[in-house]
Formats: structure tokens, C-alpha cells, sequence
């Protein structure tokens, strides 16, 4: 039924923008039929990369969803930054941790705590997830934020790429772990069966072919949202800031977030974490650095520098996170809690 | 006999307060005689609440805990806010959080350790208050401190409204899910060995004449220590903030302080706990955004802004309770190292 | 084998600096020469302590792993600050926290992980030095970091005396509670069975007689190299700063290092934990303090003020150690992600 919806504005939404980038409909228009379109099209790069996955077994598989997971947000970025839009670039990861940590995670708890009084997820993946974020935001982001406060453009640069590798090389051997030395090590009983044999949706071939239409799709999409923000932000008198953290980390994730949620109503809240917790930990260890080096071949470079009020959403979702996934429990209250978190930083990011 | 030091404090102190402020008493004579009342009187309203809780049952009992608990804070925050005090009520609003969670709590711990080897308890509870104190503290503090920066003086009372607004909603989410949701959910077999029939030390119609007339009687002597704390200053060498800080928020909670040592004495580490933590969340998440709310009527809006050392004095406390709490399990040595934090956070303000 | 490595280094470094500092060697000769033989006399006196402790038994032998554990990082520091490099000093005592807790650490669990899938240490220890990581570094050094921006010299030094004095009392205590009230209290089955009867590598007189000799050695060799690093610092384009955390700090723990790394390939990892955070805890609640009030007796006091990037390193640190040794716990990822947080400080630091 979902899924019929997505095709539907799709197939609307796509050809729209095509004849309305010729015509030059009105920026909000534009901004408008992208954001769903984009929607739309990310749910089918989801399935397609979940297709795939159940094919080529976990370990290509955990690659490809490496690559792929977040690869709307990937695109879109890319063209900010062609752009020379740094400042949504930076927001919008900005938004993709705060929004998987507290919005995703958030709304997963609650409503699958309206159904179920309590619920359980490994707790092994919960703290090794602690330990990444607390690494990937903690100190990669927070280090290069405070120290470069004395240093100049070209050593803030250096600096940026510096911990731009040593956050690719964590995030494979991170993959390396979980999907080569330590596979299953882990595993509680319940999580052993629920590893069934899984049918995929779509065949290899109809699933690469999907996949690259739909990236293709986006990537054009992409283009064009990139052009309206400015436009779209003078009319509602939204700061780039606030495009960046809210709207397209919303727009960018939105594809998560139902699968998120989907799964916490299953009662497979391990899912739902996992969903949560890995997007926020590609975001900053993958597709943030990647993005860091991409830029190097760009007119302007982008350092791996946040403001600081984007460093403080980050660093206390962060620790809020940890406290409350630490006993490998939820229920709707501690989803009410990451909630309330983030419309406070939404009202902050609002009137910056 | 306690209770009998408090009630020859309270009949003797009070007429002395009246007759001082007609007679023009000085400052520094009315400011002991307020402080030893306020803290007399607020043992009553504590007994007074507490056979209430026993006669209306938990749900309203809990209520009536989370209004009244605070009352003295609330009142004495109220008068300094109408005589435009604001930094003395920020201040003791610090003071209350790091006061409860370090001198309070260490003290319990420490006095109950040198009795007990090995102190238990409810590990759910304290994971559940860690993820409170986090949102509170960490987010809700921290947010609107570090955003506001760049913000004009109208958005950062928008800023402040809009979290307190959301913090209510979950103090009062938190007081459902407590009471009605997940009532007894998390307990122990022990705690729920505890919850005998308890006996009202007084009955209905006394115990509301009792806490009617106490808390008129706060009102009246808070409003008179007020007008003291700038001429006490000046005399001590005090500054605003370390009245407001040591010296307010330990008159303010002089009767939890005492309540929850003797708790730990006694080996009923549950409660001890509880009163030290759940008193700290009632302050930041109800006391704190009903100040901001109220302030709004009055010549002096109060934005929630600390100054940084306040919010880095509470947000430490925070985490280092966090950390100390979240083996459900004190003894002396985990006291001491809570005591020694408020050593040194009482020696940073008093030279501030 | 090593053992006779650090003997002959010993035997032949030390004379060379004697003649070298007589014949005035190059400044690089002098400062690479110093290292090594400092390195070399650490692991004598390490060894020399280790005897002596188990002649003496836990009680004094744990008090005089807490005089000499730390006695050559003391040393060196004495003598930077008599040469008034008061920036020296504190990133040595900075770079001795990061690299016990993220290099030590870090190498112990990559490397014993490397051997084994999963080893696992005593949580309770782990949880009681959490708690005492999070006061030493997150209250006990950023209190007065951010309090003292407002303060004059002298009130800073009062703040620095006042907390130095706090942290020395609860260092005390913790020894007391760790050797006296709680001695084995928290001790694991396997860990009981661990302690067997040891023999100590030299007896009593010769332990001493070794300790002493070595001891004045550092002190003389120390002194040479602190005079070095200014020459060495404009030749190689270092900064003071790198060369207190980094080089200073990795000569001053290089036998702990090699010690911690040994325990965990012998899957002792109680030990190599205990090595990696007891040494931090000794240098920040002992070794800094105790360098705060020995400064009042020269020229230029020392407050115990860090410079932000100081601070930042240490407090990110310690929460990413207290999320990772919170599981008792350790793979070789783990370890990967602290020498990854640690590479990412290093080249922040060589930058600034």
C-alpha cells in the first residue's frame, strides 16, 4: 500500500520537475515536488539495496548498504557543495545525526511503546554503537572544532582531512568487525532466530537496474532542490541553518524513518535501533569525510569544522542517546524524552 | 525530637521575623532568623505533604508531591524574581540542582556507607533518572545557554518559553508514567516488599490547615530574606551568585537534605535516592520553566540562560552522578567523591 | 631479554649524557639520548617498585606505587618547572591522561584482541574508576578552566591550591578505601584465584638500593633534557605544546606502556586496564596537584589551568573510555577506536 503511494508520486513528481525546470514553475513549487519526489524515489532505493542484500549475502551486502544507505543524502550534498552551499551541507549532516538519534529513534520508541509496555534490543550492538558515537561525534567532531579556533585556513584543512581518513578507515574496520571477526559474536538468543531465510523483493538484475534509475532520479532531483533553498528560505524566512538541520535532513531520511518506525510497531525493536544508530554512525563516519575529500575537488573546500551550536545539538544528542539505549530497554516515555530533545533544538535551529 | 528542635524554632523565629521587620532589625539578624524559619517551616510542609500522599494515594499523592516539594524554592524564586533578583534566581535554581545531586547525595551515600558496606538501589530508577537528568540538564539547560549567543533579546525569551513549555509536558509525561503506565513495572522484589501500609502521621483536614498555614508563612518570611541577601553580601564579602548558589539553594532543601540522610541511615537507599534525584528533576523540569513562565508577568522577563559556570557547574554534577548512580549500587568512598565535587564547585563561586 | 635491552641503553646512554652535557653535545644528540635512557631507568625503577610491593605487602606497597608509579613524569615536571615552562608542564600532565587512556589502552585491547575474541575485566573496578575519571578531569580540571575566565591571578591560584588540595585528600581516600575498607570487595572469582603467592625479582636492600640510584639518574637526566627542548622544538618545527603531549608523554609511560601491552597479550586484562587508568588517575589526582603547590615554592606558581584544546582532549577522552570499559569488556576494535581518537588529538596537536 506504501509502496503503491511512492510509485504514484513518483511517477507524478518526476516528470513534473522535468517540465517545470523548463518552464521555470515558481521556486516553492519546485521545492515542493522534489522533496517528495526524493522521498518517493529513496524508499525504492531502499528496497532495491534490501533486495540486493539478501542476494549477495551479508558482507557485500553490508558494503553496499554502506554505500547506498545514505546515498540520497550523499547526492544531495554533493550538489550543495557544487554549489558552494558548505553551510547547508554542514547543517544538513548536522540534521541527519540529531534527526536518526532523536527523531527516528525517537518516534520508534514511542510508538512502538504504545503497543508494547517494554521493549528489548540487543544491548551488545547498543553499547559497540555507544562507543562509535561517542568516538565519531565526540571527539572527531568536537576536536577539530575546538583546535582550529587558533589555526589557519590551510591547517584547518589539513586537520580536516587528517581526521576525515582516520574516520573511513574506523568506519571499514568497524564493517570488518561486525561482518567478518565478530560475526554473530554477539547475538543473543532471540536475535539467532530471527535470522531467517528472507526472500528478496526483486531478482539481482531488476534490483541494480532500480537502484540506478532511482540514484540517476535523485541526483536530478537533487539539482534542482539545491537551487530553490534560497528562494524557499526568503519566502518563509527560514535561514539556510534551518533548511539545512530540519528540512533536508528530514527529506533525506524520511525513507529511515518509516522503516524505523515500521519495525518498532513489529516489535523488532533491533531493527529499529539498528536503523537509527547505523544511518547516524554513516553519516558522520562516511559520509561526512567523504564529503570532506569530495570537496577537495571543488572550488571551495569544505573543512570538517560545524558551528558551534550544530557541535552542541550533536554532542548532547549523542550523550542522550547513549544514557537512554544503555539498558537495551525502551518505552514510550524514553521516546517522549528524545522527542521533547529535538523540537527544542528544532525551536533553537528555528530562531538562530 | 527533630521535629520538636524545628517546632520551637518555628514559634520562636517567626514572631521574631514580624517583629524585626517593623522595628527595622538589621539586615544580617533578619537573614539567620529567615533562614532557620524557612527551613523549620518547610519540615512541616514536608510532613504535611507527606501524610497526604498517604491518605489520597499515589497518583494525586504524586502530584501534590511534585507541587509542593519544591514549594519553598518556588516561593522564595518568586519574590526575588518580583524584586528582579533574576541572577539570585538562576542562581539557586544551580544551586538546588547541584545541591541535591552532590551535597545531598553525597552526604547519603557517605553517611550511609560508613554504616554499610554495600548500598542498593532500584537500577532501573536510576537508569530511568540518568535519562532525565541528561534531557534536562544536558539538553534542556545547555540548548538555549549556547544558542542564544547570537540571538537578540525577544528570541531568546521565545527560545526560553518554548523549552519550558516542552519540559512541562514531560515533567508531567514523566509524573503518568511513573503513576499510571508503568506504575510498579520496574520494581524490584524487595521494593515492593517495602510498600507496606503506611500510617498519615496527621490527618486530612489537619494536614492541609498545616501546609496552608506554612506555606503562607514561607511566602512571608522568603519576601523579608529577599530584601536581606544585598546588604549580607556586601558585609560577608558575598557575591549574588554564591548566595544564590550555596547559600539559598541549602535553606531551600534543608528538609530534603535531612530526610534523605536519615533514608540512607536506614538503609532504605530507594528512597534516598529518589529524594535527591526526583527533587533535582522537579526543580529543572517544573520549578525552572514555571520561574520563566511567571516572569513573563512580571517587569523582568527571566530568560532560561545561565551564566557558563553555572551550566558547566550543574552539567558536570550531571554527568558525574550519571556515572556514579549507574551501578545501583554507593557506598562512602562514591559519597566522598560527590562531596568533594560540591567542595570544589563551592570554592569556584565563592571566589567568583 | 627486554630487561637486558634497557640495561645496556641505560649503561650506555646515561655516560654519554654525563660527557655529552660536559663536552655540550648537540641539543637533538642530548634530547634523543635522554629519552632513551629515561626510558631505560622507568623500567628499572618499575621493577624495582613491583619487588618492593610485594615485600611490603598491598597496604605500603600501594602506597609506594602511587609515590614512584608516576616518580619519573614527577621528575621531569619538576624540573620544567623550575625552568619556568609552565606551558610544558601541563600538556605533559595533559598528554599523559591521553595517552594512558586511548594509547595504552588502546594498543592493549587492539593487540590482546588481536589474540583473543573477547577479553574481559573486572566491571566493578572499571565502574569505580569511571566514577573517579569523570570527577578528576570532567569537575576537577574544566571547573576551574571555565571558572577562572572571570577571576585575577591570584583568585586563580587560590582555586588551583583550593581544588588541588581536594583531589590529593581523595586520592588518599581512594587508596584507603581500595587497600583498607573494601580490599577485595569487589574482587570476581577469577580474579581471587589470580592472586597467588609472588616471588619479588630483588630482595628488599637491593629493590631500594636500585630505586634510589635510578631515581637520581632520572632527576639528573631530565634536567638535561628539559634544557633541549626549546633548540629541539625550533629544528624539528615543534610546538611546546606537542612536545609536552606527545614526546614528553610517551617517555615519561613508556614502561607502562610496554607493561599494559604485555598483560593484555597474556590476557590479563584486570592488570592492563588497572596499569592504563590507574596511571591516569595517579597523574591527575596525585602527580598534578602535588606540582600545583610544589609550583608556589618557585618563581612563576602554576595554576591548574589547561588551555581549552588541553581540556577538550582530556574530557573527550574520558568519555569515550567510560563508554568503552563500561562493559568489562574489550576486542581489538575497541582498541582500534582509542588509538583512532588518539591519532585524530596527535595531529590536532602537532597542528596547533
Amino acid at each position: 500500500m506504501v509502496n503503491r503511494i511512492f510509485l504514484i508520486v513518483v511517477f507524478i513528481g518526476f516528470p513534473l520537475i522535468v517540465i517545470g525546470s523548463l518552464l521555470q514553475f515558481p521556486s516553492i513549487l519546485i521545492f515542493g515536488l522534489s522533496c517528495l519526489t526524493i522521498i518517493g524515489l529513496s524508499s525504492f532505493m531502499g528496497r532495491a539495496t534490501e533486495s540486493l542484500t539478501i542476494v549477495v549475502g551479508p558482507r557485500i551486502g553490508g558494503l553496499l548498504n554502506a554505500t547506498f544507505g545514505n546515498a540520497v543524502e550523499l547526492i544531495i550534498s554533493i550538489f550543495s557543495l557544487k554549489a558552494g552551499l558548505i553551510g547547508v551541507v554542514l547543517a544538513s549532516l548536522t540534521g541527519s545525526v540529531i534527526g536518526n538519534l532523536l527523531l527516528v529513534m525517537g518516534l520508534s520508541f514511542f510508538i512502538g511503546g504504545l503497543k508494547f509496555k517494554r521493549q528489548n534490543f540487543n544491548v551488545f550492538d547498543a553499547r559497540h554503537n555507544s562507543g562509535l558515537l561517542m568516538f565519531a561525534v565526540i571527539v572527531a567532531f568536537i576536536i577539530p572544532e575546538l583546535f582550529s579556533k587558533n589555526m589557519n585556513d590551510s591547517k584547518t584543512i589539513t586537520l580536516s582531512i587528517g581526521v576525515s581518513i582516520i574516520m573511513i578507515i574506523l568506519y571499514i574496520a568497524a564493517l570488518y568487525f561486525k561482518l567478518v571477526t565478530h560475526r554473530g559474536v554477539y547475538n543473543t538468543k532471540e536475535s539467532k532466530q530471527n535470522i531467517k531465510h528472507e526472500e528478496p523483493e526483486w531478482g539481482k538484475g531488476k534490483a541494480i537496474l532500480i537502484l540506478g534509475i532511482a540514484t540517476l532520479a535523485v541526483a536530478f532531483t537533487s539539482e534542482k532542490l539545491v537551487h530553490t533553498f534560497h528562494e524557499v528560505g526568503e519566502k518563509f524566512g527560514w535561514s539556510e541553518l534551518f533548511i539545512g538541520v530540519i528540512i533536508v535532513a528530514i527529506v533525506g531520511n524520511a525513507a529511515e524513518h518509516a522503516s524505523a518506525v515500521l519495525m518498532a510497531f513489529k516489535d523488532k525493536m533491533d531493527v529499529a535501533v539498528e536503523i537509527a544508530v547505523g544511518s547516524t554512525l554513516q553519516i558522520s563516519m562516511f559520509v561526512a569525510p567523504i564529503l570532506v575529500i569530495v570537496s577537495l575537488f571543488f572550488p571551495i573546500s569544505m573543512p570538517l569544522i560545524f558551528t558551534l551550536p550544530e557541535v552542541i545539538a550533536m554532542a548532547t544528542s549523542v550523550l542522550l542517546t547513549i544514557v537512554i539505549v544503555n539498558d537495551g530497554e525502551s518505552n514510550w516515555f524514553e521516546g517522549a524524552t528524545l522527542l521533547a530533545a529535538y523540537f527544542i533544538m528544532g525551536i533553537g535551529f528555528y530562531l538562530l
